[in-house]
């Protein structure tokens, strides 16, 4: 492990400038909080002269005002549109002469913009993420076309793909009334009325010091970072508390749903099965980590459950698998998914799916299979730690979905302690049919129109 | 028809004193609104004299705020709870006692009270009803204890019966984006944390003339009803403009869901198909007509299609029907229920329905078939209005979703227009699988838990 905890970590840094908080591991990483709220996260990195920087707000489409569903998405778009200081391009012209990267991506819990480049440019970065945090221009000339844009983003993933239909109905099926049911992107009938004084709103709402994660990993000592930060984004005043997030919970499932679209665009049916499980963040102790081990034993590769049932064994599968979302400030997804082999029909598919989980649960995971998916798990994190970008995006996303840099550091030994009997009580409590929601994609001349 | 529509109708009566703008129709059916924005509609009705009273408020669960799921029926509890001047029980105990008969319901889209007593009593009726408009009074001490009898409620309701919680299912997997999809008593853990402040603050936004409809239905003229609204409901000043509703609109529908529930309570298999469709509010001239009229040749009793070929000629159902449920601000819900005979899996039933329906679209309504329907409809109407309550309810109802005191009047006129081609068109662009949400209810030792 390239990370450790800190030794005396403490999870909520004090409101004072970071300098005189700063809270170091043994791995060198530092947590701070300058005054104005600004959360610090400094990774260090020092193989080559690059750094990555990101600014993560905590704000994603799951906090969308009701009935404005794509404005995180949009305002996203929207960063980019200039500043008083640095009109439209500026930016991103800049990072582009420099040899640097750039990105951003909204996601259900939050919205992050980060740039990779030679690490005596980051003073240059910071100086301009400040800006636009605070200082964002947005005129209707520019507000119109980008919406445009964004309904053809939205057409493009969608409209010409019944998959992507499918995905959309089976979130909505599976959360009706939490926010996590409405796309990412938004409805597009929602996106159509977006204007700039929606915009507008959303940005003074939510970008904020306060709400924002700053997270630098390279090669740069965090002292250099910290006083950056405070010359930068230090300067932005602190507005009040960090925004608040209203969801609601999602009621306790008690009916399974199939959702089932056959198009004459579909050439490769597929079975998916989602279940309603809590997150790292909403879940009791240890139950997140015994959901990580269980999709990895249950649908993680060549070797897992699913794979060996359905694929090596009955071959009704040309492939099967399963992934858990742990990552989710609300209650979150594991999902199963498999692909039928050529004339299996879908239904036959989802009912040997049925047996193998009855299976699972009826039956003990063998230490072997345990300790292979456990550091697997690990040996995972390890390598994609050894990926600035990767690492950085990790602590982001972590602490942008209520989790703490001492969590982080201490997953892998969480992941360690799930045992056997852990996974048969978590598949039999959450991978109970009642909790889930079932899609089927299927070509529009098949005869199997599921119920 | 007792009803008919008046000559020289408006829909928006303007903001002066009713007196002076009445309109009257050939019926005596008088529509005014006070200048704080109260609106007035009164029903002579002189067989008895006996008078029908009715407040509805325009906001029901659907307009609950988002979290806060069940407010509006709490708050319905809450309004029997006293006020200033008349300490809880009073009102109720004084209806009991002049031998009147009082009630109150929450719907998606309104929440009425209302008592019917001897016409000398309105005047005392309509100054405690007035009153405990804007002059209610909360105390923690109860608002607590009412919050237990309406989980108490919910949970006699629905936690004791599957066959409630399927309907719970369907819903939110009809309505994944619109409230809707809520249920009106709301969900138990946000009813859970519904307090004083939340009611207070959801009285104070609702609960004003602007908002209010006020029907008087009985043995009384149109002046002596205005002059006593003014007296009572009159005094209580404007607020503002009436209360916005926020509600998203429910995207278009691309995929079928089926929810399905196994339980062991279960005595009787069920089978619903709900469909999203527009609403009298928000359909198309005559199409909600349509879909009223397509509803019952379908499903309107022992000679419709559906019974006729499932219950008579196939004899796999013991029961078959359909619903309109047109009176709904935004986007509804047409219904397709039907209960197996015995030993008939509702797999089966399920695609005989589908036959019937593409059957149907393939077809030609008969003249005598769609006639038929068209005149039991309005008989219907008919009869309900011989009903003091039924008649007074259908003018609230009404106006409380978006419609006028004209479009009630028409609305004979209306159905009267819808042809033969009408409903195949209706059937087959709103009839249309992907839009629909199929419900299975199920023993629990069924063979058949689907897929």
């Amino acid at each position: 492990m390239s990370i450790t905890p800190p030794s005396a970590a403490k999870t909520d840094a004090k409101k004072t400038d970071a300098a005189k908080t700063d809270e170091r591991g043994a791995s060198g990483i530092v947590h701070a909080r300058l005054a104005n709220g600004l959360e610090i996260v400094v990774i260090p990195d020092r193989r080559t002269p690059v750094v990555t920087h990101m600014v993560w707000y905590r704000n994603g489409s799951a906090d969308d005002p009701f009935g404005k569903s794509g404005i995180a998405h949009f305002l996203e778009h929207l960063m980019f549109k200039g500043t008083h200081e640095h009109p439209q391009g500026e930016f991103s012209n800049l990072v582009a002469e420099l040899g640097g990267q750039e990105n951003a991506f909204t996601s259900y819990d939050y919205t992050a913009y980060f740039q990779r480049i030679g690490k005596e440019h980051l003073p240059t970065l910071m100086a301009f993420e400040a800006d636009r945090m605070t200082n964002l221009v947005l005129s209707d000339e520019v507000v119109a076309p980008e919406r445009d844009v964004v309904l053809e983003e939205r057409r493009m993933r969608t409209e010409n793909d019944p998959s992507a239909q499918l995905d959309e109905a089976v979130q909505a099926a599976l959360f009706p009334h939490h926010p996590y049911g409405t796309p990412i992107i938004g409805w597009g009938h929602e996106i159509e009325s977006l204007g700039r004084e929606d915009a507008l709103a959303y940005y003074h709402r939510f970008y904020t010091p306060e709400n924002a994660v700053l997270i630098v990993a390279g090669d740069i000592d965090a002292e250099t970072v910290v006083a950056l930060a405070k010359e930068t984004y230090g300067r932005i005043p602190a507005r009040s508390d960090a925004p608040q997030r209203l969801r609601p919970r999602e009621p306790e499932p008690r009916a399974h749903r199939l959702v089932s679209l056959a198009d004459e665009k579909v050439e490769q049916p597929t079975h998916e099965r989602v279940f309603l499980v809590p997150s790292y963040k909403t879940a009791r102790p240890g139950e997140a980590e015994t959901l990580e081990v269980l999709a990895h034993v249950l649908g993680g590769g060549p070797s897992s459950v699913l794979y060996d049932a359905l694929v090596v064994d009955q071959k009704i599968a040309v492939n099967a698998g399963a992934y858990y979302m742990g990552s989710a400030l609300d209650d979150t997804r594991l999902w199963i998914f498999a692909t039928p082999a050529p004339g299996v029909e879908l239904a036959r598919l989802d009912a040997a799916i049925d047996r193998q989980l009855e299976a699972f649960v009826a039956a003990e995971v063998g230490a072997d299979d345990l300790n292979r998916a456990k550091t697997r798990l690990v040996a995972d994190a390890v390598y994609a730690q050894d990926n600035q970008v990767s690492l950085a995006r990790w602590y982001g996303e972590s602490l942008a979905t209520g989790l703490s840099v001492e969590d982080v550091a201490a997953w892998p030994d969480r992941i360690d302690a799930v045992t056997a009997a852990d996974l048969v009580a978590a598949a039999r409590k959450w991978l109970d049919k009642r909790r889930a929601v079932t899609g089927f994609l299927l070509p529009k001349d098949t005869a199997e129109l599921a119920a």
